[in-house]
């Protein structure tokens, strides 16, 4: 059985050291490489594997702290399969996990849907860092032959905002690239601001990248719609979040006695968003 | 006489090519420039000088049309010497360099001490950018035997930010460094935000580098007094500004079809600015 417990960390590694992809999309790494990690194991005691599968999903469900989304779906999968009896955990497991899977597929698309339903085909939007469900409002977007204007922020430290101009310029929807500190100047041009979110609070607050609320409140200030378009699975429970603090060094300061801050996500209070699309 | 108009093209090249340097450096640089030209100008005809003085002065007050500064100052020195009867234009000229300087030493001494008198010797205060009076006022209070934590935007794209705290590292002022997109997060650890200004309008908005209107915006939010310390001939006559936009070049996009805007400057209104120290 060592086969599983070997893959096990790596999987865990892999998942606590992204610093590319999103919440969702690290989930959905997570339960695929669950499924592959568990299918290919030698399964010679159904119970042992069962027990080694409930450690990964746990370990893989506190890997990054801030996620809220990752500990959601993770504990929902174990959810499926804890308590239910089988001779054929490997089946069970496969199967929960197609389940999760088309779950957020489901979501996700309905998230998609309603957001593109309150974007005019030809409206400006303002967005910040980079969120696979809005890149996906804007290919859904541009497929029902939409003429929209992205304004796309560099999004410092990661410069996500390439990622995403790249893919704006790919399929072609008409883009704009600033920084951060343009946010205001180019607000009263946007007819809308849409970003994504890695959690919605119980309170009705969002966790996004730092940077959402400056623009959320630029948006307030100049009348202008602030959305944030994410899939009902990112709710949480709770009010309880822990912002992850990353490497200084990303900053290239390098001044001794300076104290660099590099956090990454901050917390959108609900009064600043006008609407939670999901 | 082509001494003085040789060295002409060279100072205004100098003052429009700059990047580092605020309004107020520059207006010093350009004054220091046409008194040095002048004075060591061959004067073999006094009035040729004057007409090619009055020729140069004009071209540096017009040489950055978003410096009101530089036109405030240099219209100024216009006036010292234009209607003035004299024998020796090179001596009245320096003479009203000589005066100028002093006005605006004065000037800013003046700003610099209002603005420290409004701050607490323990105060945490945000910045944003560099302005060489805000620096100076740093200066001060570190003269004063304060212990001020200062906390300073990285100032995308020229990274002034960087200029700021490699200053405060020198003169042992604490100092935290964050990108644009952390202001909000560090907005509620802050006493006060402190900035600089290229112009004053008539109105009482100013303006300053990008980004200033996202740090007012959020110590609004948050109940910070929003103070802007700028010399007094900093004020313009009118509401008439023009935004610079510098190179794209400068966010290294780079990708085919996407617009890059990089403006540097924008207008902060009136109603954001809890007082303008002069």
């Amino acid at each position: 059985m060592a086969q599983l417990e070997d893959r096990t960390e790596a999987l865990v590694d892999q998942i606590r050291n992204d610093r590319v992809h999103g919440a969702t999309e690290l989930a959905i790494m997570a339960i695929e490489g669950i499924q592959q990690a568990v299918v290919e194991a030698e399964a010679v005691d159904q119970t042992e594997l069962r027990r080694q599968t409930q450690n990964l999903v746990a370990d893989l469900a506190t890997s990054r702290p801030s996620m809220v989304v990752l500990k959601n779906l993770l504990e929902r999968l174990l959810r499926s399969f804890v308590d239910v009896k089988t001779d054929d955990f490997q089946e069970l497991l496969r199967h929960s996990c197609v389940d999760l899977l088309l779950f957020v597929q489901d979501a996700r698309t309905r998230a998609i849907k309603n957001m593109v339903g309150l974007i005019g085909r030809r409206d400006v939007v303002m967005t910040h860092s980079i969120s696979s469900t809005v890149r996906n409002v804007f290919l859904e977007l541009k497929h029902v032959d939409a003429h929209n204007h992205v304004i796309v922020t560099e999004s410092r430290p990661g410069d996500e905002g390439k990622m995403l101009a790249e893919f704006l310029a790919e399929i072609r929807v008409q883009t704009t690239y600033i920084t951060e500190a343009q946010i205001d100047l180019w607000m009263p041009n946007a007819d809308k601001v849409v970003v994504g979110a890695d959690a919605v609070l119980a309170d009705g607050s969002v966790i996004n990248k730092c940077g959402t609320n400056l623009m959320a409140l630029s948006a307030r200030y100049h009348g202008i719609p602030f959305y944030v378009c994410a899939e009902s699975f990112k709710q949480s429970a709770n009010n309880d979040y822990e912002l992850e603090t990353m490497d200084p060094s990303e900053l290239n300061l390098g001044i001794a006695g300076v104290n660099v801050s590099n956090t990454y996500f901050e917390e959108v209070p609900a009064e600043l968003i006008t609407e939670w699309i999901s």
